[in-house]
């Protein structure tokens, strides 16, 4: 592998694709396509039918089955022990090609580890990353909202982190990515709105927005229908405190 | 005017275009082209030229002078003149066309405007969003670095803001846009690396990374003379502090 390009393709609708992702996917020899079991097998079609869309039919594709993070013991020593496992997988399907190209959902640069397993690989390939589409602006887009206010800043945060640290303190916006479901229900909701949304671009996008107080429960059994339906979900929020004087507790 | 989309085009690459982008420009009746002078003629002919390759040479747009924001005063008084002062450029130039679609730079939800402009159309025309490449994106992928580290958040500021209130507490990432030079030379520099580029994805994109205490003043001769060369210059950075017992002040 002399090459390695990390193509971000955005949040499931396969036309949030750029030119240079197409682009970048035609230079490759080889597309390596993660399989992640069945319960995420909707991903992986995707990618697959974006391959064909873009490459043709014999699109030059090698799929491999992505190894698991151990959920036990220390978080960052399973994360380091996965992406070791992640970078021999992927140095055992592309050892056949020059030029290796992997499809990023969202970008890369957000919440993805590619590019840090990619650091693992040895010999280091050139490596090149081509940006696409995140969850956050797919929500902003869907929602058809601004993600900051006029000037101001905004934490892109965590599920994990806002659960254990509560609402940042002297944060106007946050947006929540990797919740594994419902850390908003730790804050104390009065002054905060929330605009939710799930399967972000795909067919099956939904989307939630209120005060937090009235919406977290309609979220969280909207998400766990969805869940149920689909087998999986992927989805984020972004919260605002439209009332600074708000206190974090009753 | 009947529908609004407004259409993120990424950073200028015109490569950075969605497939979704470029649909919803042959969906349109007319292409808005703001003209802001002079000095950004750059970034209009780069509108045209998007338009000439998917509309062809006979591609329906309308060029209008952008209304420029009051320099004195109330910053937000300010913008919301300056809002008001847009929404009346676009409904003019828009008047013939019932759907009508807005290049926008980067992504229509961050640090941009258009969206609240949009909120003040009278009729209100249908909305739609197409998100974009944004600078962040653009930036880590020019420097192969993922925006966040492991699970923790990242801050999103402006200039204005770090000028005026300095690194914020508790952060580890802080991303900088909207800055009008140099903000970052009011931080006590130890313990933080800095990874700085301008006019991403152009031809004459331009990238530095470092030690803040080192790159400071290469990153301010860089950018002046940049400036001088072109006639204006859109820059954004990402820093890091590498030593969470660094303090802010010597």
């Amino acid at each position: 592998m002399d090459e390695l390009t990390l193509i971000g393709i955005g949040t499931g609708n396969p036309d949030h694709l750029t030119l240079q992702g197409i682009a970048a996917m035609r230079a490759a020899d080889l597309v390596l396509i993660p399989r992640k079991g069945t319960t995420k097998a909707d991903l992986a079609d995707l990618r697959r039918a974006i391959c064909a869309r873009v490459l043709g039919d014999d699109a030059p594709i090698v799929e491999f089955d992505m190894p698991r993070r151990d959920a036990d013991g220390d978080y960052l020593d399973a994360v380091d022990a996965w992406h070791d496992a992640i970078a021999r997988a992927w140095t055992a399907a592309g050892a056949q090609a020059r030029r290796v190209a992997l499809l990023i959902w969202g970008d890369p640069s957000l919440y993805d580890s590619a590019l840090r397993i990619a650091a693992r690989l040895a010999p280091a390939p050139r490596l090149r990353v081509v940006p696409g589409i995140t969850a956050l602006q797919a929500l902003c887009a869907a929602h058809r909202i601004p993600l900051n206010d006029i000037g101001a800043p905004v934490l892109v945060t965590t599920g994990r982190r806002l659960r254990a640290e509560g609402w940042p303190p002297g944060a106007g916006t946050v947006a929540v990515m990797l919740d594994s479901g419902g850390a908003y229900e730790s804050l104390y909701p009065a002054g905060i709105t929330i605009w939710w949304g799930a399967y972000l671009g795909m067919p099956q996008e939904l989307t939630l927005a209120g005060p937090l107080a009235e919406l977290a429960p309609r979220i969280a059994q909207t998400r766990a229908a969805a869940r149920a339906r689909h087998g999986w979900i992927m989805d984020i929020y972004l919260m605002r405190r439209t009332d600074p004087a708000a206190k974090d507790t009753p």
